[in-house]
């Protein structure tokens, strides 16, 4: 299922390729996110365009709409939102613990409030990993107890060994399953719940609970502290993050996936990822600019349109806009990958590394 | 510019090719608005895709913003929004007279303040025609004082003699000039608005003033009144409209070229045309409905999408659900006239309109 291609010879840095029955992922990845089963103001068209190999999407989300069964008789979500490559479903646990309300957690499973209409639910991780298997997802994540920063370590024990029991509970006979490592920032946590995943085994890992409030030095230990608790031969999954600079760091340290969603996020503000770092289309500065957002991109905004149509376009409130700069962003995040494994198959990735910061911090537009 | 390629036998619908610097039209027509230099919610490319031969846009909008110099150094209004096909402007005449705030309308021009900011400005019939020419705009509008329904027989009378005298003074040496008939409900005005603009000569003829209010059969009564003076060998624009009733009453009439929000407008608001009628997506009976919009239709939407994902992407928000319902209405329009210029090809017009509202109002979906 994971083939690990080559090690970079100056880093932690790694190739690899994850086989999965919707098709293969060349790794270090990015995964666009499509929480609701469509990544925002993207077609799938477009994200197969971009260079997608695998979207990740929500099954918290999923659950509460359009829910299970619409998904289960359109024949699982793949031809649901009419993308056929690899999906990833993150469980919602994160989802669980930040967004719904009034929730109860016991060891058998979360009691919580929709979101949406403050229906209750209960679900057990039985249930999360159950649901998924009706989507046939390709990659499952379990149910897990997400803490925030900073976060009591009496605490943090109770919510990573709770993890730690549900994981195990979500362990299933057919399907890729990733185990996740909790334990906040206290280091024997995260390796206690590290060395136990592996032990029980698991497809893949991943790290959770970063990107949570904490500081930046804190959230880079803690990846690097559990990256060397995870064994070579399975895909590690860093959670959440995260910017360029959190991508570097991390596949620095031998992280293989990513996920956020900070490129749509971004490109529906008007804000794009280019070389020489990011750009606020909005800016007066824009409105007689008929560059491209970024000379270097090959991408249909790129291709097609100047940076003061638009600013233009965002002025003016079109739908058009934040299009545009959300799949540029998205493109720009999925060459970045491939540069990046690039780099590492040239045993280059510290090297390049430098230069794109060189070139990112240097706003010169 | 303009030929009549064939007259049908049963009715005065005509099939045409009216010729610009960007490309050639078949008419009867259907030209997608982009008012503010975008169809809204779609890219260029899916325009293409979906078979338009030109778009409008609107000279009112363009000039306050991005404004004039913006376009003009762009090198004109195809290359700010990257559309390479023939586009029409409308010199926003509606627009100044419905949008905008505190009118002085004189015979010199109208003075008005912007709806977006505020700020003054004074318009005379030459300064409209010369931001179009700063555009590049391959066909474009003269200013026009456009009346609501009911106007007072007096006024109509001076407003339209106002835009006769406007139309006049917009006169170019070169690039397309429509002139537009006004006149309200009263024949005898648009009797002569519409001779004396012939009279003047023009590269085509528009029908304004109508959808502004007044009731459907008034509004036929009045297409088919002005068609009936408008000269054979000229293209015939119906400003505004509409409906596919209306579009196939006006065909008949010799009408030869439409613009209209409705498809994306309604498509932003999940309603889609679609042969069987109109269906507004977000009923709760499409649900668990598996089939396309259309399964007549080979749009993208139709041809990936079903009926409960679109409905999905609503329920939650989803910016891709009004482009997928938008792209297919913007397509299920330009389809219609193709089938339309086929039918009067084939001398079946009125078999056709029969068959189509057959179809079209029989909404067991």
């Amino acid at each position: 299922m994971f083939k690990l291609i080559q090690q970079d010879k100056n880093s932690r840095a790694r190739i690899g390729k994850l086989t999965t029955s919707h098709g293969e992922i060349d790794t270090p990845c990015f995964m666009p996110v499509g929480t609701q089963g469509t990544v925002k103001a993207l077609s799938p068209a477009e994200l197969n365009d971009a260079g997608a190999q695998i979207m990740l999407s929500n099954a918290y989300h999923l659950f509460l709409r359009p829910g299970i069964e619409v998904i289960k008789k359109a024949g699982g979500l793949h031809k649901f939102i009419s993308w056929y490559k690899p999906i990833l479903t993150d469980s919602g646990g994160y989802q669980i613990f930040s967004l719904a309300l009034l929730r109860k957690v016991s060891d058998e499973g979360v009691e919580f409030q929709s979101h949406i209409d403050g229906l209750k639910h209960f679900l057990r991780p039985e249930d999360v990993v159950d649901i998924q298997k009706n989507f046939a997802s390709d990659i499952m994540m379990p149910l897990d107890e997400c803490v925030h920063y900073p976060c009591a370590k009496d605490y943090a024990e109770v919510a990573m060994k709770r993890t730690l029991a549900w994981v195990r509970r979500s362990k299933v006979e057919s399907g890729l399953l990733f185990g996740i490592v909790q334990g906040a920032t206290y280091e024997d946590l995260r390796k206690e719940c590290a060395q136990r995943l592996v032990e029980i085994g698991f497809d893949g890992y991943a790290i959770g609970g970063v990107s949570v409030g904490e500081p930046k030095n804190l959230r880079y230990n803690i990846i690097n502290f559990v990256a060397g608790y995870l064994p070579q031969e399975k895909p590690r999954y860093l959670m959440g993050l995260g910017m360029p600079q959190d991508i570097f760091e991390a596949v620095e340290m031998g992280m293989d996936m990513f996920d956020c969603v900070i490129p749509t996020r971004y490109g529906r503000n008007g804000t794009a990822f280019i070389s020489s770092g990011k750009i606020t289309i909005r800016n007066a500065t824009y409105t007689e600019d008929f560059k491209p957002l970024d000379d270097k991109c090959d991408c249909y905004t790129c291709k097609n349109f100047s940076r003061a149509y638009l600013r233009h376009l965002f002025n003016t409130d079109e739908i058009l806009g934040l299009r545009l700069v959300s799949w540029h962003n998205v493109y720009f995040y999925l060459e970045l990958m491939q540069k990046i494994r690039e780099a590492i198959r040239q045993d280059r990735f510290i090297d390049f590394k430098k230069e794109f910061f060189e070139s990112y911090n240097n706003k010169i537009e």
